[in-house]
């Protein structure tokens, strides 16, 4: 990123659902959640993280940068895979902690494990749930990650 | 909710990933994030929180329950508002950290500010944000939340 960014101190809760200026509420560890669906077909692809340079890495660029929790560094989406996300449209919620980004996914997906989406298993619904519960698998894998990745993105 | 239940408790990454068993990982404050679509039209609702009571109250009841982190407390969707969710499809993410509600979406919305959905506000792209940049508003307001809500939900 070449510029600087700066973003709104955060006001009365009106304005800050109300407002037309951009005050993101980090939390604790400096993050916003971010949604990220597919632009053509509205799909769900994953959920991930913000810190105020990724947020505004991703507006400057049209490409979705994000904080990686477990490996604690700013992460550019496709970096090590080839598969990045330009962004078509972002939008941020009523108490702007978190952010809609939706994307044309390069490559064969956007999760680590190979398929199109982090979502590919469904949860049986009706009853309380125990250990007997068995996750329904809705979506094969769309690429190797061994071959994509090498290590784990 | 008249039953107990039970998760499974997490394993490797492997299991986690790859296999068939229900085992979520919350967070410090023991809370999953949950993303919330319209069933019918795909559109992104609301991002909110199930701590586990929550999540296998959804799972049972097919209706959506979250954690209010505002307000410390289990919140039934619609209990004030009668905008209640009816759980279509329910999936879990790659490392179980996150779920994906589809609902059938009663009244005239989800978001307390009276809109259809959160997520009414876009985020110009194209230049680092700084405090010109300037909200675009895309959703009317499709109900009066006073009206509804009385007090904020």
């Amino acid at each position: 990123m070449t510029g600087s960014y700066e973003f709104t101190e955060r006001g009365s809760a009106e304005q800050v659902e109300e407002g037309a200026k951009l005050a993101p509420k980090f939390d604790a560890d400096g993050l916003v959640t971010c949604v990220t669906t597919d632009a053509a077909s509205g799909e769900l692809l994953m959920v991930a993280h913000m810190n105020a340079e990724a947020f505004a890495r991703t507006i400057e660029s049209g490409e979705a940068w994000y904080f990686s929790r477990s490996r604690r560094k700013l992460w550019r989406k496709g970096e090590t895979s080839g598969h990045v996300q330009r962004v078509t449209d972002m939008r941020i919620d009523c108490d702007q902690d978190a952010v809609w980004i939706k994307v044309e996914q390069a490559g064969a997906g956007a999760c680590h494990t190979g398929r199109r989406s982090c979502f590919y298993r469904g949860v049986p619904l009706g009853k309380a749930p125990d250990k007997s519960l068995v996750l329904e698998f809705r979506e094969d894998k769309a690429f190797d990650p061994k071959k994509v990745y090498g290590a784990k993105e």
